[in-house]
């Protein structure tokens, strides 16, 4: 069974575009990139500061309230939608909520042939690459870095903080189907 | 019955985009911005360069191909189903094929409540825009102006000419039920 | 003698940076567009969060403390001198302090031929726009739209609230020598 | 004699950026940050088409032209005298000339303290982060990995395929004086 969707997920700054974007070259067909970063850019400017949307603190922790759990959860559903209609797609994911996260996903992927990855970063060499990216909330891959993948399961998973992404893309794409 | 969907359609350069976000800042509930632009986005690189992706001429002219088109019907499978999960979805499309892409998007869409906006700009006054964008390739906002509104029909349109994005959002959201 | 520099003035969303795209387009030779934005981007990102450096207030107000102004200061010195040496340069500014910005300017660049040109947006026109750009801190075009000219004096004005920006421009383009 | 400038020189996708936003984040003073890809910024679109501009071919090398050249004496002239007003700056460079690139850049800074910095990378782990970039011109990372360096002097040098940015850049500061 062909694979059709790639599930990717780890702590902010642990690499996970940088592996989307080398898959997207090596993947011989044309692959989707669809991820929590697509989300919060297609909702509106509001969510980000609203007590219902998605809050950064200080630390660099991500609070979620009831708005952005009710898009996201239809976004899940379309996102599904489109792997049925035929897209292979990549989903690029930071796993707040650990298993119960994967959880929401596996119900909406149903039985669609799902690669899932786990993608690790030592959480100290994650927060040195968030200073290299200049982003102004410090903090979040520190407190995610291990948070995210609690409970969840993998068929694979990749250290960026061992191997460059280009290789972990390498690895991951031998893994479909 | 609760408007659930919102098509903009318009030229390159016609102010869509601009309307969009006015849109979803003056619209009680939040609402998903998913457009053109959002698919070209996360398709790969490569489908920008090769023939059965999309291209765009140095005279402006875009062409796709059966790969892109392949995507495309997909990805519009899924925004209908985000839709029928209760999100709700303002979509920012460019009907390059005129009646034929409203009629791609009108079946996926079934019975959901749509609001199909015409969003006008006088072909002189979009390339002048085009130009204020700093847009390498010029030429796309003359030759789409009256090109995307061929056999197309709506409920309601707006002329970025005459009124600035704001107003145009405003008279959109005050049709929607 | 042939305009070395130009200074557009005018406040947040009031269209220049628009204007210095067509500028740069519709001139004869290519000039150099350089302005508070490119500042703040050079800057550490700290600048933005640090008391002595730059900071939004969520109306949009706009304050700037000391170690902002020594850089600033600097930079003014070497965007006068890339002129000196020759480039023709668009400085595209938000004159926070009305004619004392000015006269800092003005003593930079000494007697090398400025073409002033204040930008002009009615402050419920640029307000509306900033809305359209969908930046998250609403305010700082209302706020500085008449400020930052009191005191100025021009060699020209442009209206965008009347005028698309590519006419703005192509008037500019018209006063240099 | 405090140092005023931090030249930064290595090929593209070597990884000169992080170090930059990493140098800005450690330094105790604020830094600005002024490079190559900063004056293709503020130059005309114009000038990555015309003939006289700058050109990247498929392959990944790049041509400079004679109006290329003269805006960047220029440039190089104002970023020199923005250091003697007493701004403290890192120039991000990609020395396509060697030595000869160099030797432009020591005349204009003259007397001021430098601290010259070669940023290596092995060009098989340039090319490969050139590909989790997603930059649409592939092969630039390769061709200017060891060109850059020709004839070169430095105070220091780091290597990014084997040590992280944030390390890299407190090793750079801590040859600062």
């Amino acid at each position: 069974m062909t694979t059709q969707v790639i599930v990717l997920n780890g702590g902010s700054s642990a690499g996970k575009s940088a592996i989307v974007r080398c898959l997207q070259a090596v993947l011989p067909d044309p692959w989707l990139a669809l991820g929590t970063d697509t989300l919060v850019d297609v909702m509106p400017a509001s969510m980000l500061t609203s007590d219902g949307g998605i809050g950064f603190a200080p630390d660099g922790e991500v609070s979620v309230g009831p708005q952005f759990r009710a898009l996201e959860a239809a976004w899940i559903e379309g996102v599904a939608a489109m792997a049925r209609a035929g897209a292979r797609i990549i989903v690029d994911e930071v796993f707040l909520g650990g298993a119960d996260s994967q959880r929401r996903w596996r119900d909406a992927l149903g039985d669609l042939p799902v690669l899932w990855v786990g993608v690790r970063c030592d959480a100290v060499v994650a927060a040195a690459r968030e200073i290299a990216r200049g982003d102004r909330t410090v903090g979040m891959a520190a407190s995610q870095a291990d948070l995210v993948h609690r409970g969840v399961t993998y068929d694979l998973e990749v250290d960026t903080a061992k191997t460059e992404s280009l290789d972990c893309a390498r690895t991951i794409a031998a893994h479909t189907t």
